[in-house]
């Protein structure tokens, strides 16, 4: 193929296109491992420039590969066939934000915790809630369907889009879904589009569903004896008919290292449980009534509790330095986001502890107990000769006995390229077809983000 | 074509396959007015039967209309070019429900109020909950993504599938999704065949998620004196931080009609709000607390508390009269099951009144308020000349207005052919061609529900 960048460069004057080579490098990777440089970026600045560049693309057969805010675990965003990346952090303006419909409506490169307090200042809520929220977008966010705590009560980021405008392969740009809170039109083409990671079609904006803000939260943290008793506890709390807005689970050697790094003492123990439960102050305080002597009859040895905002925003500080406290280790933390039908809790961080002894490097599990979705973190020293390959071993392990187990090999950050390895494993012959047949349906040329799993 | 019903009776002996007239006639209709006799019906018993049969169908050239309990209101399981039709009513055992895993598995044939009442015993919930659950089937709600009045809090069916087991139109069985209650495995596949109205594939299983079963439900009905004071307390209610778990409005006609009906006496007023609020006793009690003065400064009336499952059945017993009132009435009641920005609720009910005016049929308004996805009712006397036209032209200025609005044409029934004739008003050319590329990628040869929408 003859050199297509310059017409490409000439064709989109005005600062949207770009082939400077500090930028291809700044679009090369996420927050993987794997990096390849596009040669050429696109910055688009509406809608109507996206249609226009993607109809050049189609036009020109060269490869388009979009891209958020690059916060991604998996290289669903690393252009691996080279190409243009499609840069939407210029598209980050909040459209309107309208209680009265209880929606939002927002461009793609809207940073996810922006709206999140956009919202929250009016009174309202956007519920999801990725561990990134403060540094990924919602156009990422959609493109692999992101999750995090809160989906246990309140569901993933399919849950809250209404509707979307798609530019589709070709460069028709088409409007799905809508305003309204429900749409039984046709077949669900929002679904489709949301976490197809960037295969079938091009995001230029989304109408968010949004709720009224719950009143009140308090989050009780507990350490126990073992992994068994936490686990325990999680059965124990849906028992008493209790569905917490979160639910982590964490693993002794993730405690191990947090001990370490993190500013507030953390008690000694083998397991820690972070519940939070949300809605009206009365209620709430009620259901913290129930739960604490859940806890405690779990054999849970100590609890903090944190109310409201404040208090609460305490206790997440200590969760959230976990995976700070892995990342200062100063080993390569590869996070798996398997997801174990959730009587497996515990057979899955007994495997975690399996691999550590089997391969020789640290395993550290935590993440969303209440949904058995579950962030394994082997942790490598990549300059170990053989650790590589050792890693890739372990995760051979990992994922086999997940899909024997019946689980899923990723629950929020998609397959991308960092689980392609695995993708043959998780779905069958016919289920890969069917990805294929709905490719090649919408992308017949195979112009969007190419060499990916499908 | 030649007639193959004998060499289909023939290929499956064994009472599975039947062209008896009277089995014809049970399987031509569905709640709503069309009808169409099939040449012959298929009773499934495993999944197995059922790829046998789509392998003999596809390989035939016959077409498939599946059916659920045939409790649709928009005609999707007429078998408008005749055909199979397969009939699930033998696939109805409920295989596993495990409250650990929080999942239940289904046949497609299970009737939606025998998974509610068998789930509930054991302390869980599965809350989706169409008004027909107690006849209609979890394959017919996952054919048209059924909603109900609990959608506003816990969301519609397509929320509550983790995994189908599907038969494609040349009879390959797939597995989509699973037992895990987050899934980032590949496209949202669950999702693009939940809501498909039987064009993608047959649902012969589904792996349903449970959440802990509210263990306490308060409802308040209250009667306002307009629409316009019931409409503007749905804002004041979300402005106050509650997310019941039921809001339903009804306007003055459904009133005059229930009034006429109803056993229990219902207070005088233009305008009568249910809503409920679920979750933990002592919090439900005082989020009733803070809506009752909410519901008067609204300009409530009266207003009836009911306390728990009876006293809440009680107050329920009269909304469910509500339709019933209508049918009584003796006309046919063309139930058309709008959405609207929430904003627009008021709008919509004085459009009911417009029409009522204009085309002298009594027009009756009530459903899912919080939501904005209101049942509109034309109530039409067919034996009157020319009463099918004019509901024709009701119907085409209401859903005329309803997309002016950025409203949905249909929330919870699907398109069917009662909604066919507005399917071009409602979704874009471009829009129509996805939804035909999509078909043709799973079903080439148009053999699965044919005569349909897309």
């Amino acid at each position: 193929m003859e050199n297509w960048v310059p017409g490409f460069l000439a064709a989109f004057p005005g600062g949207m296109a770009t082939a400077d080579p500090e930028e291809l490098a700044r679009n090369a990777g996420d927050a993987w491992l794997a990096s390849h440089l596009p040669q050429a970026v696109f910055y688009p600045e509406s809608g109507e420039s996206v249609v226009r560049l993607v109809q050049w693309a189609s036009h020109s057969g060269v490869s388009i590969t979009p891209r958020g805010a690059g916060r991604g675990y998996v290289g669903g965003c690393v252009p691996v066939r080279g190409g243009i990346v499609v840069n939407f952090s210029r598209m980050n303006r909040i459209r309107e934000i309208d209680p009265q419909d209880g929606v939002a409506i927002v461009e793609p490169g809207v940073i996810t915790a922006q709206l999140q307090e956009a919202v929250a200042r009016i009174g309202w809520f956007y519920p999801p809630d990725p561990a990134s929220a403060a540094e990924s977008s919602l156009g990422g966010n959609i493109a692999t369907n992101a999750g995090g705590p809160r989906c246990l009560k309140y569901g993933v980021t399919r849950h809250y889009v209404l509707g979307l405008e798609v530019v589709l392969a070709d460069g028709t740009a088409v409007r799905v879904g809508g305003r309204t809170h429900k749409n039984k039109v046709g077949f669900d083409l929002v679904g489709l589009f949301v976490g197809s990671e960037g295969l079938l079609g091009l995001v230029t904006e989304a109408t968010l569903r949004l709720i009224p803000r719950p009143p009140h939260r308090v989050c009780a943290a507990a350490v126990f004896p073992s992994i068994e008793s936490a686990a325990g506890c999680v059965e124990a709390i849906f028992g008493a008919g209790l569905l917490p807005s979160a639910l982590e689970i964490a693993d002794r050697f993730t405690l191990e290292r947090a001990r370490e790094f993190c500013p507030e003492p953390l008690p000694p123990g083998q397991a820690h449980l972070l519940v939070e439960i949300d809605g009206h102050p009365v209620g709430v305080d009620a259901e913290i009534e129930t739960l604490l002597p859940l806890l405690r009859r779990s054999g849970a040895e100590e609890i903090q509790i944190g109310r409201g905002d404040e208090g609460g925003e305490l206790l997440w500080r200590t969760r959230r330095s976990f995976s700070m406290a892995l990342k200062a280790s100063g080993l390569t933390k590869l996070n798996e986001d398997v997801v174990v039908p959730r009587r497996r809790l515990v057979d899955l961080v007994r495997l975690g502890s399996d691999l550590e002894l089997r391969y020789g490097f640290p395993v550290a599990c935590f993440g969303h107990a209440g949904d058995g979705n579950i962030h394994v973190n082997l942790m490598v020293d990549r300059s170990q000769p053989g650790a590589d390959r050792r890693a890739q071993e372990a995760l051979d392990l990992l994922f086999h006995r997940i899909v024997d187990w019946g689980g899923s090999i990723t629950g929020e950050h998609g397959i991308g390229i960092a689980k392609e390895r695995w993708w043959p494993l998780a779905v069958s012959p016919e289920v890969r077809t069917l990805h294929r047949r709905l490719k090649n349906a919408l992308d017949p040329k195979g112009l969007l983000n190419p060499g990916k799993f499908v």
